[in-house]
C-alpha cells in the first residue's frame, strides 16, 4: 500500500518513519528537492497547483493525506476524484481562513476570542474601537509560526501593524487574558470512531511553539472532557478522518479555541515515546481504515523544539530520558530542526531532564506555560 | 552524516528507521534490488566481494556497519582502509565459523556445549562415539534460521545427516539438556563503555526464532549477572563497537553459550517499545561515538515473529498493547515478514495480548520457552 503525502516537511517525514512499521510505502509531493521527507521516501518535486503533476502523483496511490494545511483546496478536490483523500478537503477549507475557522467553531458552540474581519484601514480603526487593546492583527491566510501577525498593545500601534500586514484580508482578534495555552490531539477513523490524547500544555515564544508538557500539569477531568467534547464536535462536523489538533486558551478553567490544524501537530510529537500509539501511527491507522490505537500515556513527557541551531547531539543524548528527533535540515535562524522529548515515569524525573535540556537548547521557559499571558496565536506548527 | 550498512534486510531497515531520528542518512549495499531497507534508504545493488562496488559504496560515508554476519571478512577489511567499520572485522571472523566461535568462548571461560569438528564420514562416526546422541550436525559456516543443520536422535541418523550436509566443513555439537533458551543483547561504545538489556527468553521452532519474552520470566539476578559477565568479556575481547547478541542455553541455573551475532538481533526487537532505548538506536549511538542510551525496560514485552504469511493488519492492530512492524517483503513460506511486540505495564496484560496474537499468528508456543528441550541451534536471526 502506498500513501501519498502532500508536503515533505518534518511532519511528512515523521509520518513515513511511523508508517514503514505498518508496511506502508510513501510518495511525497513538495516544492523543494530538499524536503526532509525526501531523505526516506519517494519525493516528487512540483507545485501543488500543477494538475499534470498531481495526476502523476496520484498514480498507484492507495490514499492521500497532507502534512500542512495550506495545500490548495482545489488540488485536494482534484486528487479526491482519483484516490481517497483524508482528511477531506472541507477540513482544509475550514482551517485555511481564520474567519471561516472561527465561524466553524461558533456554529458548534465552541467559544473563540472576539474577532472582526479587517479589509481596510477604516475597518481596522472601527475594529480597534470595538475590541480595544491589546489585540492581534493577523492575515486571514497562510500565517504560520508567528508570521503574518502583529500585536497591538496601544491604539498607536495600528499604523505600523497596517503598514506591515495591510493589503491582504486580515482579522483583528481581541486579547484573551489566558492562564495558559493548551492543545488537544484527536483522531477519527473511517467508521466515525474517535480517540483523544490527554491535553497538552504549550509554551510559545514569538508565535512559535517552544515546548510542550504532556499531560498538561494540573488539568482537571472537566477540562479534559471539555476539550474532548469540542474536538469531537469538530471531527464529527467535518466527517473527519485522521488526526486533528485544536489549540486553546485556558481562561478560568474553561477553553477558548484559538485555531485548529487538520493534520498531525508539533504539540503531539511527545506521543512517539510518551503514548501507547503515536499521533503519526494513529493518523495512518485512521486513513487506512485500521482500528485506532490506544492513546493512553506512558509515563509523562516534555518536548522541546530545536530551533535555529543544534546543540551537540552527544550532549542531548546523555540526558536521562531524552529521545532525539532530527529532521535532516540544515540550520537556519528560526527554523525547526528537530525536537527532543524527555519521557520519564514521574514528573520530577521528567522535569530534571527538561531542566538540563532547556539549558542546552537555550529555552528555559518550558515550565512557564501556566503563568504566561500572551495574546498571540500562530499557524503552522 | 551518512551510515553505510552492508545488507539491506529487515535489520538494516529497522536500523535506518531508528537512525533517521538521529539525523543520520543511510546507504545500503545488498545483492537484491528488492532488499527491504531499499524502500527507505539509498540502495546499492552489488556483490559484497566486488571491490569496485565497495569503493563506490564507501565514498562519502562516515561509518560502515553490517546487519548480517556473513559479510566477507576481507570486504570488511577492505572497507576499513577507507572508512571506519564497526564492529571490527575480527568480530565477523569469530562469529562466522562455529568452531572459531566456540574456541573464542572457551578462551574467555564461557561454557559451550561439547563439540568436534567434522571433515569426513570417519570424523562423524568418531565424533558420535565421543558425544553420543542426541547431537546436532551443523555446517560450520553460513547456517541461519535452522538451515544447514541436522538433529541426530539415533546413531542411525548419521548417514542421512552426512548425505544432507557432507562436503563442507561441519561441526557436531553434543546435546545440552537445557531448561530454556535465553539471549542477552549488549552494546559497547567507542570508548569501551558497555550496557546490557535484561536477558530474554526465546522460543524456537525448526531452528527459527518464533517468539521472545522480555525480561525473561523468573530470571534471577545471578543469571543476569552471569550473562552480562560473559557478554562483557566477549565485547572487550573483540574491542567491539555496537550491539552484540549472545544466545545461551540455561542449564541448572547457569548459561552455556550457543552462538553469538555481531549485530542487532531478532530477540532484541521488543526494545523498540519495551526499553528506554532500542537496540537499533544504541547500535547507532555506539558506532557514531555518541553516549549509549539507557537499557532499562518500560513495562514488559513479548515479541512474535510473523513468518510466511501475514494475518489481517486490522486484527493485529486491535490487540491491546500491540505494536506492528512489517518489513515490506512479499509473503513466502518460512520468510520473516515482520514482528509484533506486545508491551504492557504488567505480565498479565502482556500475556493476554500474546494469547490473542498467538492465535492470529498461529504460534501459541510463546510461553513454552521454559519447558521445551531442544538441542538445535540456529544462525542468522
Amino acid at each position: 500500500m502506498i500513501v501519498g503525502i502532500l508536503g515533505g516537511g518534518q511532519l511528512g517525514r515523521l509520518l513515513a518513519q511511523a508508517g514503514y512499521s505498518l508496511g506502508l510505502r510513501f510518495r511525497v509531493l513538495d516544492l523543494s528537492a530538499e524536503a526532509p521527507a525526501g531523505q526516506l521516501a519517494e519525493l516528487m518535486v512540483a507545485d501543488f497547483n500543477d494538475t499534470d503533476a498531481l495526476k502523476r502523483f496520484a498514480k498507484g496511490l492507495d490514499v492521500v493525506t497532507y502534512e500542512f494545511e495550506n495545500v490548495p483546496v482545489d488540488s485536494a478536490r482534484f486528487l479526491n476524484r482519483r484516490v481517497r483523500v483524508y482528511p477531506a478537503a472541507r477540513a482544509l477549507e475550514a482551517a485555511q481562513d481564520r474567519i471561516a475557522e472561527k465561524k466553524f467553531f461558533q456554529v458548534l458552540g465552541i467559544p473563540t476570542p472576539p474577532f472582526t474581519a479587517v479589509e481596510s484601514w477604516d475597518d481596522l480603526e472601527s475594529a480597534l474601537d470595538e475590541l480595544g487593546v491589546p489585540a492581534v492583527l493577523k492575515t486571514r491566510r497562510f500565517g504560520y509560526d508567528g508570521k503574518g501577525q502583529y500585536v497591538l498593545r496601544n491604539p498607536e500601534d495600528a499604523a505600523r501593524a497596517w503598514h506591515s500586514l495591510g493589503g491582504v484580508p486580515l482579522i483583528l482578534e481581541g486579547f484573551v487574558p489566558f492562564a495558559r495555552e493548551v492543545s488537544i490531539i484527536g483522531v477519527r477513523g473511517r467508521r466515525g470512531e474517535t480517540a483523544f490524547y490527554p491535553i497538552i500544555q504549550n509554551h510559545h515564544e514569538d508565535g512559535m511553539l517552544r515546548s510542550s508538557l504532556a499531560p498538561a500539569p494540573e488539568a482537571s477531568a472537566e477540562l479534559q472532557r471539555e476539550a474532548e467534547v469540542f474536538a469531537g464536535k469538530a471531527l464529527d462536523a467535518l466527517g473527519y478522518v485522521g488526526v486533528l489538533a485544536i489549540e486553546f486558551f485556558e481562561v478560568e478553567g474553561h477553553l477558548i479555541a484559538n485555531e485548529m490544524a487538520p493534520r498531525v501537530h508539533n504539540s503531539g510529537h511527545w506521543t512517539i515515546e510518551g503514548a501507547e500509539t503515536s499521533q503519526f501511527e494513529n493518523h495512518l491507522r485512521a486513513i487506512m481504515g485500521w482500528p485506532l490505537g490506544p492513546t493512553a500515556v506512558v509515563g509523562c513527557s516534555g518536548m522541546l523544539n530545536l530551533i535555529g541551531a543544534l546543540p551537540d547531539a552527544g550532549e542531548l543524548l546523555s540526558i536521562p530520558g531524552a529521545h532525539l528527533h532530527l529532521y535532516g535540515k540544515s540550520p537556519r535562524p528560526n527554523r525547526k530542526l528537530g525536537h527532543l522529548t524527555i519521557r520519564a515515569n514521574d514528573r520530577q524525573l521528567r522535569d530534571a531532564g527538561l531542566a538540563k535540556a532547556g539549558k542546552l537548547v537555550g529555552d528555559e521557559g518550558w515550565g512557564e506555560g501556566a503563568t504566561r499571558r500572551r495574546g498571540e496565536g500562530k499557524k503552522g506548527e
